[in-house]
């Protein structure tokens, strides 16, 4: 069992059972390069007070750069008897430089490490999915284009409701998308990373040293200055859990566009609606039924808003009614915020790929905006300029509508004379003009797409 | 029972129980507001598309504004029969203007009206509840300015840890509501109130049409104008509730920060801890034993972190794997919005007073100060200052409390002998003036607390 | 304001805001039936101990049962300016009897009450439950006794997977509903109903003063003696709501099936699939869309799965690290509870009348049961009989779909000799006979039926 | 990448992304065990049936065994490309018995695998559950035994109640994990296994050829004959996951009761209640803060309140609206089962050790037993016994303790006739007999303890 941080006042060492249940270095060695980085800072700051030498401080900063380069190789090999990632550092560290690395965690506490972490995983994690919305919208824009002014069939209640052009179906899920890349930004943003809180109650080091600290190493790291601060509250900043709650809800936004744009698509893709084939290479097949290519990808995907929604309602009851400052509760946020960011990443990765082989089935689409149910509102809308109050014109529509079932006759061949009955205003000439996707999409005002241009 | 919006295809009347089970009325009336907002933009949009004369659109406006007097004055019975708010409001015109107001529900749908109603209601709730944390902010300030470098118990683990300033404790709440103020406001901020989508496939009313509509009346209502625009994307905009969601996770942030305020008040006001006496008016006693004073409310608001949560979790939920467009599963969005939004209202409002009440028992803090525990960290600083590794400065510090524990002795009251046991650098005149909460407060130096300088 | 039960030591009055947001009548009025049985035994057992006389006792129950008569007859007015519904009956009963009643309330505390009522409504409500289900139940068995032997398509992942029958796809929601129906009766049997807990404590009236009580008046009632026990721990019981969080999580489980046959239902009744037909007066139009008839019903259901789930998780998460004995955060158990409670009632009662209206397109089914890949599998365990590999004969069956897919011919139409070429035992005769319904269905020997013959 | 059970009939080969994705093999490997039971009878049913020989079922089943022994001895090594432990297994096996491994996957599906494994995987572990709880149980008998009729102060909103028998106090939770024994227990035995499903619609073999090869492989195992059973409703069987949600919502319902003793033994373990000493082995330390022994692992079990909870959302939310019948979604039960038993595995094992190591600190908690509030209530029934209404009781005794408070000073020592002025029954002689201890134990006698006679 790997050295551990605490236990001068101890005088049992700990039951092998809750030491393997409290352990977090299975899932927190993620945090391994933030940590690293928050040591770096720390070894500074220290120097900036006099507590290391510029040399002992340049040779703890050495070997983490070390460490780093280990990490982002993949070359770190992690001890998985140590308690936690910061205990596994510092222990390795000292397999380095000896007694000096001790002095490493000299005024500073696993509390404020933690959160510096977690904070850092969530600004560079949320980056990652920034790019990845992008390259999802940018494909779904593309398909949208192709489809300039194509008809489809709208649905409202999974029925057929209204002719609707395929690029602003399509675009209805780029404008989730971009609202998700918007809220992902804003987060991203307002997030500030804060250091010296030591266990709760700040340090002996000065806010001074820890900024000139943060400000070198992010310069030299290229980073947008001042992303690291001195602590503006301490004992708010080792119990802050916000910004996993907030990440994670966002997460279960964009998981909850993925989720209805899967069921659209298994949908589209039945026998039965089959408006679009899946490419292959995203679907499976059975192990007994050699005929069926199944969704799965999309599937999984709808199943997964299980566990991304879980997983913050995990956070949000582990946080219930905690006590300021920390508590070890505050372990468990961790599992539950990757995994969403894992899922995530996945799915709008394999997603953006997924859209591209997606194919459109015109024929299929063209034979569905036969169904007149889908003009009785332009039918209506056409009585409407005709004087007749909306009201009426819809009972009028309704009427012709159940006649047409009744009779299994079509509206566009019922004779004139028997048109008229319903309205004077009705002949099959006119409606065999409004009985059109041209008809039907061209009607419609009212939307303003100037937006997508400009984003074009 | 009243009058509906549709029913011309259908020759069965509605199963009463399944009528009884889909209405909304009965919560959703709190939309009438927004709603009538939406009945004059459409008015003047129908209007400026020659649809409605100046004349028509002039009485319907008018009577609409005399029903949104009545709202405001709490002087408008809503009848309970009704299938939900817009047929409720459309019923009404009806009663007053007769056929005009069926023309009114041209080229328009409750899809529409009902995002259009319940963005505006969070835009008014979300300025209410900017408001009630910016006097709960206030009233935190006041506290923490009139206790200001008062020594405190910090607390992890809900165990003594260090001193802290008690305008830092409580300055550590102002901080968590004063991000809650930035996310609200941001929330507000985003969100876009569009109108013209129809049922989902825009309308034959241009934008123009709809943009004066909503530029003139926003003017006249004094609104910041613009807050209403032409719809982007139909579709979407039908389809989209992220807005809900999106609030309802703010507010259950909110609620976290409440818990965790309310089972620190429990804690110290408990007979054992003591630190604080609770404002008796917002206690209750007990039926049954005479002596209890019971801190309900602050219990209430911990307890409440279920319902704002499972608010949460239920619009999520209700959303998975929606198809586009409308389903009338989103029908379910409203109860949980507006439950949340009470509830925190409730909490802000009420708890803005409590803390107001709160005293502050400093015999009894004074008294706990006065735990030699407490001082630990800033000793084993002291030794880290006499040139000793933190770490083993810990373990030093850690074997002196066992060793004090053990003897049942107090550290202060050590011999200078036995105290150069343990490291040669202490002694009791040391150790005296370092554990004292004066010496332990001034000697943190890392927290910048410009901030609330700015602030105040 | 109405008198309260408490506020002997308390100076201050009570905050208004305070007073409105901690109220409960205006929900736990429900539990007025139950409250009024906690008070007749405990009358009685005040009587059985000395502290009431028989004449005392008798006035306070005949008042009593004069309450409970005005409440199941609908003609009682709750005073919503009560606190609760425990305070509510004592005010009203003093209203009857004046001081008499201030005896009623002696060594008795709404800790015992509140959950005394709160099992018996979960008592009486699973009976409710049982009974809504057995309808529901038998309407599926009706339904599936009427299309016995018929085939139908079975799905897995939305795809046409295999022929199945059409009455073993009715008894499969049959099954869960059956499920549903012993997992409710299990929680009625192993639930007990406790009295004499007091605040926490007990109370000095003896066990078999409550026991004989209880029996005496459980006869009279005709109800099942025994349901209600003298407490056997008392801090337990004030502090227990396992039964809270059993029922809803049993809620939830019926819910998830409810909502897997409204998915079902509205799939088959689109344009689209086209199965069935669903009753007309269940289904609402659109007020824009003339044609429009909407499976609003099922929509609705599958929506409150997130309210249902919602309810589960407020309760698990107010219970939550909440310490002995009781806290006023349960109070927040009740709302949760009713709600769920009252959408099951209403789903279940409602969707077994729906499921009589439900009409099967078999015109519609004969045709989609034309679809050649139905019967792949059975083509597949053909070849094994003659004695293919299962691996290899479900590769051949896959390539010959390929080639009917590419080729764009029907492999019941393709030649002998092409035939041959995927494997020597195929032919077009043997063919034609396996790919029907019948012998699909036929060929289907592992499923022991008996089961449902024995509830027949 | 290792084989697939499936692809006949793909073109392009599965994206390599989408295939990581898809897989299950790294979770799914837990129910290798019950697949290889699955395998067997099916093995056996193929031989019963004419489709395999003798002589290759058993070669199968020696085979299969061989995997079983080294699975159970840990030497199992998993192929982590495989698609799952299904395709795993059968891998394996075709390496060792060639081309007769393909017959194994005759006409059996994933579909009705692993609704099997999971089925006997649940099975399995709520024995262990079961087993664990029964030793929590035992362990807290031994600590309510050894202080029988010792005093306690019984808690109401965290503040001081009553006095109570700490036997009481801890069987309380003996109580909660009795009832949690039931319901596992309960579950146990409600809970069938299926096999025969094939995909969703049955299989050729017969019913008798399974029923003979499970009984004949159980009688074998020793299990509990008629453990598995021939299927009674195919597409019900395949589709079913409400054994997982019963099974996750009972780990909440424990998890829930874990969470409370947690918080007290939290409470009672800080410096301010003091009641309680904790396991040393059971805390850790800090690595800034010297003095610390912090209940690390009460916290952890009361913060995992968070994930069990979310798990059961995570499976109640995939399952919501899935058609039938089998979905890939339901892939994703797997995980959030497996996180939960595994938790409540750990906590259960530790926390029956944890609580063997707790220390009652007999003096402090006889210090505490002289606060006066504690008998407040005795002191009110005493005056019921003196003919005095109880509400009225109530005041007067409410009215002491202020004037108690008020004047400091205590009760006990108020002179006979200033109490005569509070009700002329009251004398010091008196006041000093009831606020005891002894008196307050004794004067309960409403608890029947006969059922822990029984157990013991």
């Amino acid at each position: 069992m790997a050295k551990k941080l605490w236990g001068g006042r101890f005088k049992k060492s700990i039951d092998k059972d809750f030491e393997e249940f409290s352990k977090s270095i299975q899932y927190d060695y993620k945090l391994a390069k933030y940590d690293i980085y928050h040591s770096k800072i720390h070894a500074l700051a220290l120097k900036n007070s006099g507590i290391l030498t510029a040399a002992e401080s340049k040779k703890i900063i050495t070997v983490l750069d070390g460490i780093l380069g280990n990490i982002e190789s993949g070359d770190f090999k992690f001890n998985s008897t140590s308690e936690d990632i910061h205990t596994e550092i510092q222990n390795f560290l000292e397999k380095k430089v000896g007694k000096l690395a001790l002095k490493l965690h000299t005024l500073r506490s696993r509390n404020d490490q933690v959160v510096f972490d977690a904070k850092w995983f969530c600004k560079f994690e949320a980056v990652q999915i920034i790019c990845l919305l992008n390259e999802l919208e940018k494909n779904l824009q593309t398909i949208s284009r192709k489809h300039k002014d194509k008809a489809f069939i709208g649905y409202t209640h999974t029925q057929r409701a209204q002719v609707v052009r395929f690029d602003d179906y399509i675009n209805a899920y780029y404008f989730m998308f971009k609202r998700d890349f918007q809220r992902v930004s804003k987060f991203f943003d307002g997030l500030n990373v804060y250091i010296g809180a030591g266990a709760l109650a700040g340090s002996s080091l000065t806010k001074d040293a820890y900024d000139q600290a943060a400000s070198y190493l992010l310069d030299k790291m290229k980073e947008l200055s001042k992303i690291v601060k001195p602590v503006e509250n301490s004992l708010d900043n080792v119990s802050d859990r916000d910004f996993i709650v907030e990440f994670l809800s966002i997460l279960s936004i964009i998981q909850m566009h993925l989720s209805r744009f899967s069921e659209d698509m298994i949908l589209y893709s039945t026998q039965e609606f089959n408006y679009i084939d899946l490419p292959e290479e995203f679907c499976t097949g059975s192990s007994l039924m050699p005929h069926k290519k199944n969704p799965d990808f999309l599937e999984l995907v709808r199943g997964y808003t299980g566990q991304v929604n879980g997983n913050l309602i995990a956070v949000l009851t582990t946080m219930k009614g905690l006590p300021l400052t920390y508590n070890r509760d505050m372990q468990l946020d961790k599992e539950p915020l990757f995994s969403s960011v894992e899922i995530l990443k996945n799915e709008l990765k394999i997603m953006a790929k997924f859209v591209k082989g997606i194919k459109i089935k015109e024929e299929i689409i063209a034979k569905a905006l036969e169904d007149e149910c889908l003009y009785a509102t332009e039918l209506a809308e056409f009585l409407v300029h005709e004087n007749v109050a909306f009201k009426e014109a819809h009972d009028i529509v309704g009427k012709l509508i159940r006649y047409s079932q009744d009779k299994k006759v079509k509206i566009r061949e019922i004779s004139d004379k028997q048109l008229r009955g319903f309205h004077k205003a009705l002949n099959q000439k006119e409606i065999k003009k409004i009985m059109t996707p041209q008809y039907a999409i061209k009607s419609k005002k009212s939307i303003n797409r100037k937006v997508l241009k400009i984003n074009a």
